[in-house]
């Protein structure tokens, strides 16, 4: 059986299927990616919980096989952008390309996994730039441990015409929503592994709108010529509204560049492992200010608008500076309760994202 | 005492002051930088086999005291570009910068190792450029393993007029020379450590020629505002001359960037650790071939003029890439004696440097 494939094509088509190869899979033959002719070339990766699926049309074959993706990969990146030549045997892949000849071992198409792609259920579109921008807003919340598999990814929840974002590490939260259209409920809970692919896939393509399918647990993200699909966790996300804080006594308006520089600087007087800035409120101030035991100390004012009690509050710095990290815009809005209730970072206009960090007790 | 600088100066001198202090020193004193006033700010930071000196003229002050490098670098990284006001009594170091405030424990500065800067001996000038290039087109040749002290560094040779440098791990080598002017001769031997910090130093400044003095087995680089000052390896470096092949039977006339993809794609099919390409010279061509049980095969023809006998050998060719990667002129050329000997790579045009690569036995 031959076929011709433009190198740049394939090259490309490979590089979105290798993100669903596991780095140690479970069976050997999930290091491959499984080559179906019907209809138009499909190639099939994954490693269970995650499976990419790409199709290049108008190409003709019979049988199918499953060839090592990171040999495959590697090779047809190293060869100029031309006409590729791919033949086999069955029992090898011959790939020709100018005076460079490859010969790889292959594997019967019918060992491998079978992926199953939601073809029905519930469908409906969403933009891709907002999409991408929920996710990027909130995954860096999550717990980067694999072992709190409830933590370690973001929810996604679509009621009543709001889908939203949100991710919890146990010491802060990030929450980003958007407008979509579609009268049903829906909510999932996908690992940060699928989001981070998700999210890289979701960034190199053009298209304005994804469609989507939630069928059995998994949700197909449809990119066009590639599908993206992920299992569903099967662990309970915290109820995050609890977390949120209410009945907000203090609240400072502060340039989000002053007010990231001013952190940055104090928590230099921090040791790794013990980072905790102090935060005092007061007379259209902020003051933060550091100390270290075997380093020194470290304190700066920040002009802001504040409203309400004055207040003193220790955070971990880094906490404060990721979510300060996730906002684009001018002016930053610091919500404060007391010196034991979570802050509340979001911005004067509020724009449908907010990020909640725990206090330090001091 | 008081003395006030500009945040960019002292930033740049900082940053070549830190890279002096070892990461893990064997006294804490050492992850300090040395300030000391002396018709002018002389500051001095060691890990006793490397050493950095850098100098800012009119500052007057008094004492000396020693400042963790990493807690004033990043302090002084972390300010806007203005003056920087700093004041001490002798416990502390004040830092004032807008409203900004930072106080730094010090040490006195007597507790800091006497650092000796050669200002007599064998001095000489070379050009920063031409210095700067035979580090670097070797330096990738000398061993990693920082055990192995003769091999973990570049050997500099100053011979009737000519300057070398060679490096070598025990299976390959590289050696570049250049015209020096001067009736000395001069041989020693620098860690790769040093090697990589007076590299970086080298490319970072502007000026033409840089003067060297050789004293008590301590080489000073002097850059102007920075003096680097190195402890010459007390370990033998082997006969390097005694590698060179000689009577080469074939010759191989090769496009430089035909070569490096060829080399490039054959090596896919072999597996890290033991990767092993076989290059077959002949009738105006090289074919390059490899074979992996587990993976398949790969085979490519490159053509050359091709001057000698026939010859079939075996390379790892990461170390022939790494050789090509350090050639910038168009054609290479490939020098073999026969299967067993070392393959010597230079250029048609001889430039002053060549590589060698042990062959693997087939």
């Amino acid at each position: 059986m031959d076929f011709v494939l433009k190198r740049d094509v394939l090259s490309s088509h490979l590089d979105s299927l290798s993100r669903a190869v596991a780095t140690r899979p479970i069976r050997p033959i999930l290091n491959g990616i499984l080559f179906q002719f019907n209809d138009g070339l499909t190639m099939t990766a994954t490693d269970m919980e995650f499976a990419v699926r790409s199709r290049i049309p108008d190409i003709s074959g019979e049988n199918s096989f499953v060839v090592d993706a990171k040999t495959v990969t590697e090779i047809v990146k190293s060869l100029p952008d031309q006409e590729v030549k791919f033949s086999t045997d069955g029992q090898k892949l011959d790939i020709l390309s100018g005076k460079s000849k490859f010969q790889i071992f292959i594997q019967d198409g019918t060992d491998f996994p079978d992926v199953k792609i939601p073809t029905d259920g519930i469908q409906f579109e969403m933009s891709r730039a907002q999409l991408y921008s929920m996710l990027e807003r909130v995954s860096f919340s999550a717990a980067n441990d694999e072992n709190m598999r409830n933590l370690n990814g973001v929810y996604l929840e679509i009621e009543n015409g709001i889908s939203r974002t949100i991710a919890v590490d146990g010491f802060r939260m990030a929450l980003a929503e958007e407008k979509v259209e579609g009268a049903f409920n829906l909510n999932f809970l996908l690992s940060l592994r699928a989001i981070k692919e998700l999210a890289r896939a979701l960034s190199s393509i053009n298209s304005e709108k994804i469609k989507l399918r939630f069928e059995n647990r998994q949700i197909a993200f449809d990119l066009g010529s590639t599908v993206l699909v992920c299992k569903v966790v099967d662990a309970e996300f915290p109820n995050y509204r609890r977390v949120i804080p209410e009945d907000f006594k203090t609240r400072a308006v502060v340039d989000r560049n002053i007010l990231k520089s001013a952190v940055r600087r104090v928590s230099i007087m921090t040791r790794a492992g013990s980072e905790t800035i102090k935060i005092g409120v007061e007379n259209e101030k902020i003051k933060f200010s550091s100390r270290s035991a075997d380093l020194g100390e470290a304190e700066e004012l920040v002009d802001a608008q504040i409203e309400g009690e004055p207040l003193t509050i220790a955070f971990n710095p880094n906490f404060i500076l990721d979510a300060l990290n996730h906002i684009e815009e001018e002016k930053v809005q610091l919500n404060f309760v007391d010196s034991n209730k979570p802050l509340m970072i979001d911005t004067p206009d509020l724009k449908g994202y907010f990020f909640i960090v725990m206090p330090v007790r001091i």
